[in-house]
């Protein structure tokens, strides 16, 4: 049974016929509504509905929740199913499947489904994430919807009992928030490093000797700019394990709470590693691009013109090509150090890992 | 018990035996087979294996199960596994599982195990993939058979009721379904543009100027060829969503169902995507690769003689500068970008993405 | 309930208190033992603490469990979880939970937790694996751990009955064991090649002819080394499955075990892949960054000073332009191959595949 007529009850609908359910939707108007649902399925009005189903998905707004009052005596002993969403995150006080069950007593409600798109519903799992988010007090209830939704082609997910709920809504309204940080912070580094390198490359040398050497600022300012935020990002990675090490000294107890920012910083850990290896690797992609431009080649064809016409043979300098070999050789083991904990940051593999491996990686 | 004395079955008696469970093997000529067990494994006549033991492994052919009828007495209340495979995707009207629960209604049916091979059974699972998928209509024994699944060291993941069996049974038969059009229409493609690369930058210089450039195959027209291919088929990861976005406007509705070509399309975004990116990276490294070759020094070399002879001092082009300072830095940001959307289509970043985060990457 | 004051139960006390549990803490010395746990967690008598919880997590060592006994009958039908941790594999010659049941059969033994750190516990699971594997005979003892678990931030994961705690206590103590003899391997094959490639392209020139070549040490010489360990590696990948076929077609039997060391090294063959890999994708980094050291562009502009002051017009060499060519397209092409595989043994792509897509791509 679905009750509802909106965009999430109709591609639920659409899928459950797909997935060869018998379906029932329940409308208040049953007559205007019966046009948008797939004719497999029965529209009807919301009690006759309910009576004809055992699971209820629960397809309207929170703030209508109440308006079902009336189903109370008819609802008794069903599954109620909560798919709806929030606007914000923590919106309510409590999460709307724990309204819903407080509401109906005597229905076991189950929280799932929300975390799918109408969109996914509808045109069936293809890309991007499978699973399903299931909790209910009811284990009986949870495996019956774990059941429904393999068979219309999702991963169901146990998430346990029903004061999960709450993290459940929140999911679907997280934007990548452990990364709004770190990339703000890589962008405001970026920013500045690459101004003082704008200054000191193009704009440092065309007031001094008026050389205009504008065309460095794609490439060379930009190639130089990367390994110094890749730095900076690297060293913020360490530093708050060092402060809250200090921390812990200074108080003499591993069990006080670390200030606020401390944590903050320890949980962003990850994201900005990642990013100074994203720095890391396009710096040596950049760097390995630096022969195949023309600059580079019109500069060596110059030095060889003017080294021919005054006859100097030798032009050898043990140092410099010294400082080139070790520069070049260092730079490829660190990328390929920093590349190996970007891969064990990849979640298939941390979860292959116990601690004590992965803190050696580390 | 091990109801057969095929390959799977012995694989099967070996692994048990090896995991401390005690086997019993029936068979309708237990002298003759008992060689091709382990000693530890009692090899018997059907009827006796089946008394003996609680949980039975239907190792035969679904065309032999009726051969079994005269057991069923003794199967009744047993637990009966259905370990076999088809020959062909959907070979019968129901699946070999549903098939032996209808010839023995008295017994538990639980699909398992068709999924792993004989050899993986037999030298225990190593590489790949360890997962054994599981279905019954009853929880009991589902749980048995995951046990005894996790103790011979393989992953259960229970796959629902009995009517995922079908599914399962298709599994193993599956050869990259997905990728068989993505891998021909890029293959397609390259020759395309292969050919076209190929007179315009050997074949046409050969007959106009008798200029032999046929070095150029290996490596430059390969290369020129490469990103056309790349941005062909990123251009057909985006287009179907556009001509789904037309029909839906056009119809007036979102629940219609689109033309089958046009849902085959979008089903295959992801590999076609993936393929675009494989051309793109490899495009990178070729381009990367040409100034480490000879034809590359020799042509720089014989310039600059060619200068110092004429004692041209200049020859910097500001506008050849710019242009490939332009292309490359475009060409890594490009790259860098379609790196992050290969990174999240791997499956354990994408299940750790909502929708929304999902499609804000897209 | 929580019994022992050690790091560990500290932690577990603190994290339960944060996830909203009520936590009563057992000692034999709650006045001076009370200070060290968060205010909210009541702190007293064992026997008392035992009385007042359902569910008692045993974070004390396997050595003292004994002195619980005083305590079986106020224990009989409480939930008790074995969270200990061996400092050896194996040490014991039953697991300790297994150990814990046997002193007390009226109660319901559950393992879990074991595998995560009391710093993970304590700051909440951040980074790495969040997965608490749990065994128990006891399916709805087993649930409640997990709900438990799942509460406190992490991903509960079943290992079946009580007969998976000895490989789930081995789980923390492992440090990479499959990887051990891979990286010696490579390390030693590393150290023979780079001796040969020093002595062939420094030593002997140096010796010969006097020529100071050390400044090729840390590039050139190391890059002359990687793809011989690289071959050497990947061939050892693929000898042991020839091997193993031979040893079958001389016993005329596939089901006879594998000598050992055969059995050992069929094991390994995924991580000697992957190493194999590492060194081919370093080599080809190392050769990418050829043409960007300054030894490079010295050569080049000599080369070219001296052509010019000979005013020798043509150094194309057919031969040696078509050679290199060929080479590095086939080494492009060699590395996109070897990465389709390594990017086929992550966890998350294996676990897609079914053996036969996995034994077509290998």
């Amino acid at each position: 049974g679905v009750l509802g007529s909106g965009d999430f009850a109709r591609s639920l609908a659409v899928r459950l016929v797909c997935s060869g359910f018998r379906v029932v939707v329940g409308s208040r108007n049953p007559k205007r509504k019966a046009s948008l649902f797939p004719a497999a399925a029965e529209v009807t009005f919301q009690a006759e509905a309910v009576k004809k189903a055992d699971v209820i998905f629960v397809a309207i707004f929170r703030e209508h929740y109440s308006t079902l009052c009336d189903l109370a005596d008819v609802l008794v002993g069903k599954i109620l199913v909560d798919v709806s969403n929030n606007t914000e995150i923590n919106h309510h006080k409590e999460s709307n499947a724990e309204y819903l069950a407080s509401l109906f007593p005597a229905c076991t409600v189950v929280k799932a489904f929300n975390v799918v798109s109408a969109w996914t519903l509808q045109s069936g799992a293809r890309d991007g994430n499978k699973q399903v988010l299931i909790c209910s007090n009811n284990q009986e209830a949870k495996r019956t919807i774990a059941e429904i939704a393999q068979v219309m082609g999702f991963t169901p997910v146990d998430m346990g009992c029903m004061s999960s709920a709450c993290e459940i809504e929140n999911i679907p309204l997280r934007l990548l928030p452990a990364w709004k940080i770190p990339i703000f912070l890589a962008l405001g580094l970026f920013l500045c490093f690459f101004t003082y390198n704008l200054i000191r490359q193009v704009i440092h040398p065309y007031i001094r000797e008026q050389k205009n050497k504008l065309y460095k600022i794609p490439i060379e300012v930009v190639n130089t700019t990367l390994p110094c935020v890749s730095y900076v990002m690297l060293s913020l990675v360490y530093l708050p394990g060092v402060l809250a090490a200090c921390s812990q000294l200074y108080y003499g107890t591993k069990y006080r709470r670390f200030p606020d920012w401390l944590d903050q910083w320890l949980q962003h850990r990850k994201q900005i590693g990642l990013l100074s290896f994203f720095c890391a690797a396009l710096h040596a992609v950049y760097s390995l691009c630096l022969p195949m431009r023309r600059s580079h080649r019109y500069l060596l064809i110059e030095t060889a013109v003017k080294q021919a016409v005054e006859k100097k043979m030798t032009i050898w300098v043990e140092e410099e090509v010294w400082r080139m070999e070790i520069y070049i050789s260092v730079g490829i083991i660190a990328l390929g150090l920093l590349s190996l904990l970007a891969i064990t940051s990849l979640p298939s593999i941390a979860n292959s890992l116990n601690w004590r491996e992965f803190s050696f990686i580390q």
